[in-house]
């Protein structure tokens, strides 16, 4: 209205002084011209506000708007459309379903094109303005309010399914023809867009030579900002398979006859060594976080439990910031009576690995050609039958690598294997055997924990076995020494008070039979399967001595 | 021998003074006689060892004895059987086992009884001397041994299984004729004996009016001494029960799209009320065990998982030494984004618990069998259609029934449900709609938790509910505020400054749907579907106020 000269103001503005009898005639012409005019303009102003009156009544006005905080007020039973279910025989349906305004894109007066968000889909949906005589109307008050929403939001969105040629969605054979949006809940203060935080490195390459910018969301501002980060398609894909490990892993066990336990985290001593320990001011005395269910698994065992696992946090009090260790993780740990010899645990761990890869490939490819758009790798690969080296071959095959210890010197044949030494022999046994996975047996008995079986004829090696994935450590484990009178002169032979460990050689007096085991990282697995260079970006909520929150 | 009177001694013992030469002769006589009977005795002595000697070399020698030590020296592939394997095709069979010895009793000198221990299932074996021209030897010597075997040793044991009927062993039917027998570990120090910690209360009754003696094994004993007493089939049942709840608990929930999750147990500050929870030393800082799962499971939603779960230790620093609290329990914590209603999730909970009592009732009847037997109870009542009462309706059944709060006045509407008024509540309601499951509905606001959501028309009253199982709360949840605004307003109601829950703020402000969930004890489902009376029954190796160990 502003730019628009009032008519009044016009007439006053051109009255000149002293005027003759025909000029007064003739201003009195043009007067009367001009209040005709003027008249018609009031005219002319009132039907316009006639007609935007008129267009004002917004006929869409019950298709759109904020809803109400969400109390639980009614239940319909109303059936809310997932993307999942979306196919062939949708086309053509009305449906209804909640989910993130993923972004917003108008083009034209008439048109805006959202994109919706469900966990690892996103779906394109477009708005049109409505003709008078459509079924559904979309005016250009709901358009214009469909371009306020903060993108993150949860809106309720009803429409029609069409097929379409979609190109800026995971869907891309659908669209939904909207005409209803309601907001759910409104997003603020994002930290960063699911957009920045779902780029591959490759984007960021791509920054060198053509012209374009992209933003780099950092790990760390990904970690403090953990509720966004998470809803990137990626970090769906990501714990959907975390999860699948852990119930791969129970399906396997359990038709193994396995049981699951429960052992406490709060422990009255420090179970293995008391270095990295983390203590609990527990009443008036000291308790400590369980660095392993070591000692209760072997007691359920010793209390004839036969076959158990455990799925729980672990805690390591270690002030290492690497890329693969934690403070805290979560320790898929089994334990089983021998009948006869610890190949025995082998062929069971190793079948559950088999299970795993195989039941990832089978039931999650959708989540791992997600997660590979962000962090493309090669196909992981393992063997029908597995490879199983004895730590002495792993060893020669280092060292005619040409593989040296820290200080430059060639490995010696008992050595403790380096993290590098292992990543080499990853690489080695991926070229010699075409294989990312693999075990190796019969480590010296020296670098091994006291409560492991030496082996019966040569006791500098033992019967104990680590198992790799993309040349890191997934998986350790041993028989143990179920014998009190052993357990004794290995403690005294480590240099080791057998006073200090009375508690746990006691609970082999009563009897246990043989029996060995393992334990097994998931965040590693799930890292080093997915090949995502940080233990962090398989953590929900990581821990590590620099971070204690979200 | 030393009854029988040396030959030697009788004759000189005999000799008088001053002899006639009659009397000489007839002492020559005697003299002679007296030294071929000593001859005799002498030939009849080595004619005894020799036979001794003879019976000496043992046929059955290589058939018993103590193995060495299991180091895994050998890898057969031997079969070796599983007593719940019995049935009428096993008669005949022969067969190779490991067992506990269970118990031994000698009959005569020519058989021993030995009754073999596999979990919840216990077999008598018979080892009879066999004939010198049997298939399979059986000695006195073997015999011998088979009695010296120490109670709750493993034995390695093979024999051929016969029918029989049998009244001390769990398996009634079927018995093994034992002819070879090993010992694989020696148990010793036992503090009790598995029979003893097996006894149900009325075992103890009945000597009150008959002659028998009874040990009872106290629960402390039991837990300070809890590896021998995981070994009575009692708690082999109880805690593969245990583990059933758990299976059970994720079939149902995956089954309806949810997803596991694992959050970290180490929190940067304390999640709820500060008072109840254990200080961690972590580095040069202090962390906070979780005491629950709340936070966590919360900022997954917002994250847009949707529906997920975890299974994860709890950790509870209440000074409280009662039959149903422990400082560290295990949590079945399930979170789910709610469309219309927050009754989504009480469906979603309730069909959960009647899969778990199915579940139980359908695939663990031999454990539950197993339990009954030490702790009798009265079958767990539940509805095809769990009923749902509103938290009002409860406390009219208490007020009606003349319930009084702790200073014995008239319960009010609003007051909170004491723990002998829900046991009350339990008994009314089983009384009046036989069912000892139920929900109790829209608890008042004012005693639940600030981020529990108002009822929508009156908000003195929530969108929160607990579940019951024989009068005990075994689950407690609600719909929670997911509203930045209304969670600040509701701190400030409940007096405390929101700048201080700003993290937990913090996680809404980027949106989050509606949602609700729930948190079940599993011990304590375990313990009261079973009526164990103490929750520390339903726990491996429970954690209280005085107890950390074993």
């Amino acid at each position: 209205m502003a730019e628009d000269k009032p008519v009044e103001q016009a007439v006053e503005g051109d009255a000149p002084a002293g005027p003759s009898k025909s000029e007064l005639k003739r201003r009195q012409k043009e007067a009367d011209k001009a209040k005709k005019a003027a008249e018609r303009a009031v005219k002319e102003e009132e039907e316009k506000k006639k007609r935007e009156a008129a267009a004002a009544v917004d006929h869409a006005s019950q298709n759109y708007g904020k809803l109400p905080l969400h109390q639980s007020q009614e239940r319909h039973g109303q059936k809310r459309f997932k993307f999942p279910e979306l196919n062939k025989d949708a086309v053509g349906q009305h449906v209804i379903f909640r989910a993130r305004l993923h972004n917003m894109r108008p083009q034209g007066a008439k048109i805006v094109f959202l994109s919706f968000r469900q966990q690892t889909l996103t779906l394109q949906g477009v708005m049109v303005v409505s003709g008078e005589k459509d079924e559904h109307q979309v005016s250009k008050q709901m358009l214009k309010f469909a371009q306020t929403i903060p993108s993150e939001s949860i809106v309720l969105v009803e429409g029609i399914i069409k097929e379409a040629e979609v190109k800026s969605c995971t869907i891309t054979d659908y669209e939904v023809g909207i005409y209803k949006l309601f907001v759910e809940v409104e997003a603020e203060g994002l930290p960063f867009s699911i957009d920045d935080a779902s780029r591959p490195e490759a984007d960021f390459e791509r920054m060198e030579t053509e012209d374009v910018q992209f933003s780099r969301v950092s790990l760390p501002t990904r970690l403090d900002n953990r509720v966004m980060d998470l809803r990137t398609p990626t970090n769906q894909a990501i714990f959907r398979l975390q999860s699948a490990v852990c119930q791969l892993f129970r399906e396997e066990l359990n038709s193994k006859g396995f049981i699951e336990i429960h052992s406490p985290k709060l422990q009255g001593a420090a179970t293995e060594s008391g270095a990295s320990v983390f203590k609990v001011q527990y009443f008036n005395g000291i308790a400590y976080l369980a660095q392993s269910p070591q000692l209760a698994k072997q007691m359920c065992i010793a209390g004839d439990m036969e076959r158990v696992y455990e799925i729980a946090p672990v805690f390591r009090a270690e002030d290492s910031n690497t890329h693969r260790h934690m403070t805290e993780f979560v320790g898929l740990d089994l334990e089983m009576a021998i009948e006869e010899h610890y190949h025995e645990v082998l062929d069971v761990l190793d079948s559950l690995f088999l299970a795993i890869f195989k039941g990832l490939k089978e039931k999650y490819s959708h989540e791992i050609q997600t997660i590979r758009k962000q962090f493309p790798c090669e196909e992981f690969l393992f063997l029908d039958k597995t490879l199983k080296l004895e730590f002495k071959e792993g060893m020669k095959m280092l060292r005619e690598a040409g593989a040296t210890d820290g200080a430059g010197n060639p490995i010696g044949e008992m050595d403790d294997m380096s993290t590098e030494n292992e990543k080499l022999l990853g690489r080695l046994v991926r070229e010699k055997y075409n294989t990312d996975y693999f075990i190796l047996d019969k480590f010296p008995t020296a670098i091994r924990p006291f409560y492991t079986m030496p082996d019966p004829v040569n006791p500098s090696f033992s019967n104990s076995y680590d198992f790799f994935m993309r040349g890191e450590e997934i998986l350790s484990g041993a028989q143990r020494v179920h014998d009190p009178a052993m357990l004794t002169q290995r403690l005294v032979e480590v240099g080791v008070d057998p006073k200090s460990m009375e508690g746990y050689i006691s609970a082999f007096r009563l009897g246990a039979p043989p029996h060995g085991g393992g334990g097994i990282g998931l965040e590693r697995v799930v890292m080093l399967y997915l090949k995502l260079g940080n233990i962090r970006r398989a953590s929900l909520f990581p821990r590590d001595p620099k971070r204690l929150t979200p």
